[in-house]
């Protein structure tokens, strides 16, 4: 079983790589941060990489100093271990300069996942890489303190929506107790990485209501962050990702969309579906991917042409119910 | 101790008298269900009591059906159980008839509960009176469904707004765990009682975040519900006191306030305090009450003396951080 090998592999060894997806959201940063902390809290050296940019919200987690974007691949590791990417190109450039790291440890819940790893941890049941640390951890007999305790936290809560969504399995409640119990403030978290406005970020949010609309009979949501705005970059920053709820949350909306210009007329569609539209395949019939419940594709045109060409292909998926 | 006296006599009684706050949220109405559908399953006879109103996001509970706002209260009963009211007189106007409805049994949770009752089970230190409901469950070997996990789900999830406040305990989390094992979906109960966003809803908030201000050196942050948008009871409907997270959420912001216009000069305002701040005792200084991160108080007259005279009394309790 790979958790064993992987458990295995990590209290023997001395050096590790480790890295997680670029453009990272909580999971990739909280877990990354989590099993570099338990590592080192063994005595082990490790180096922490993400290629960025670093959202501003989780920017002050413990630890985001060791976490670096530039590596000397060359230097030997026992191992290389890449979190939450559902193939290997998601770590970024490095990704071609990985092929003497080995073994390559791929650990992540992306159902679609490319089993790049020589040795994969592909466990899409989990809610999140975090929950799959915590495993390792506990089976590893890694040491655990409050520092590691609130990065997995992070993960935990980031990646289900602070334990909304349908990826809410009893193990992440019963872990995030745990979590507790070794000192985690649900709710000092929570202000920092879930919901840390500023006045700037309340603006957009209600500019980008303005915007909101439904079609498909009530079927689909959007919600669109105006051109004039923000670059995605900054709307990155500011952790506005997650305004795709709205939409998602309106009554009867199965499919919802976040419409981000990020060069003229190139958009990027974050979606997020309800009950039972699988999103991932959704995007992928543009080139994109994800979860069942969460994926996301860029795309070429004006924004009308775009949004019409999605809804076209999204009512193949919301026929028959 | 009480809970063993309460799980006593709800074993060996027949018939039950249970109550909720007025204008309840959703631990009020989900412990009311919760405890109520337990009982119910045992064999036991209930009249589940909330003057109300039912706000819309309640509505669709599981049960809910059963919830009576008038009650033939000469009727015997072998004991009234008032759940979540600091005191007495939260039930409604049927608080003056409840002298014969003897054992009174009170389940609280609110630090400033006025002990009111015969048998008085009140934890402040427990995330909501549904936390409180499980443990009645469980030492009574009471019996569990579905239905009940779902009820005893809405109650842990609104009071700790979806496991972010201070009060997330981790046997919160453990119960949460738990309750999911018994089937409880957490996206399926959030979209309904957390989340569920209506046009109007939207509309609301953007109109809303239009008025935020922070004020006292960044400490203390307003959000108005504009006074022509809606009634008091249509937000109470609307579930609008949760646009209180969004002052609460910026970044600095110590003391957050939700305003509204119940009629012409005379306002309700809803506080949450994010660290130090007892809001409770702020509130009280203008006939209010309410939990130490969570209160509420009205007071009559216009709105920029209300303001002015709240800004003067909370910066005494700003001081000395």
């Amino acid at each position: 079983m790979a958790l064993n090998e992987i458990a295995h592999i990590v209290k023997n060894g001395e050096r590790f790589f480790l890295a997680s997806h670029k453009d990272p959201d909580g999971d990739a940063i909280g877990s990354l941060l989590a099993l570099g902390g338990t590592l080192l809290l063994s005595g082990k050296q490790v180096v922490l990489f993400n290629e960025g940019p670093i959202p501003d919200h989780l920017s002050s987690l413990a630890g985001i100093e060791r976490v670096v974007d530039a590596v000397d691949i060359e230097m030997g590791f026992d191992a290389g271990l890449i979190l939450d990417c559902g193939n290997l190109e998601r770590v970024g450039a490095v990704s071609c300069r990985l092929s003497k790291t080995r073994p390559l440890i791929n650990i992540d819940h992306h159902e679609n996942n490319s089993r790049f790893g020589d040795i994969n941890l592909v466990d899409a049941q989990s809610s999140s890489v975090g929950e799959i640390i915590y495993r390792l951890i506990k089976l590893a007999n890694l040491p655990l303190d409050l520092t590691i305790a609130e990065n997995l936290f992070v993960a935990l809560q980031t990646d289900t929506g602070s334990f909304k969504y349908d990826n809410t399995t009893s193990e992440a409640f019963s872990i995030a107790g745990e979590l507790v119990d070794w000192g985690v403030n649900p709710w000092k978290i929570s202000r920092k990485v879930m919901d840390e406005w500023t006045l700037k970020r309340l603006h957009i949010l209600e500019s980008a209501l303005k915007t909101i609309e439904v079609h498909s009979a009530g079927r689909v949501g959007f919600i669109t962050i105006p051109q004039d705005t923000l670059s995605k970059a900054d709307t990155d920053n500011l952790n506005c990702e997650r305004f795709v709820d709205y939409p998602r949350c309106i009554s009867g909306v199965e499919i919802a969309v976040l419409i981000r210009e990020i060069k003229k007329d190139y958009y990027r569609f974050s979606l997020r579906s309800n009950d039972w539209v699988n999103v991932a395949e959704l995007a992928s019939l543009f080139g994109g991917g994800g979860h069942p419940r969460a994926a996301a594709f860029s795309k070429e045109g004006s924004l009308d042409s775009v949004k019409q060409e999605f809804l076209s292909k999204a009512k193949g998926f919301l026929q028959g119910r």
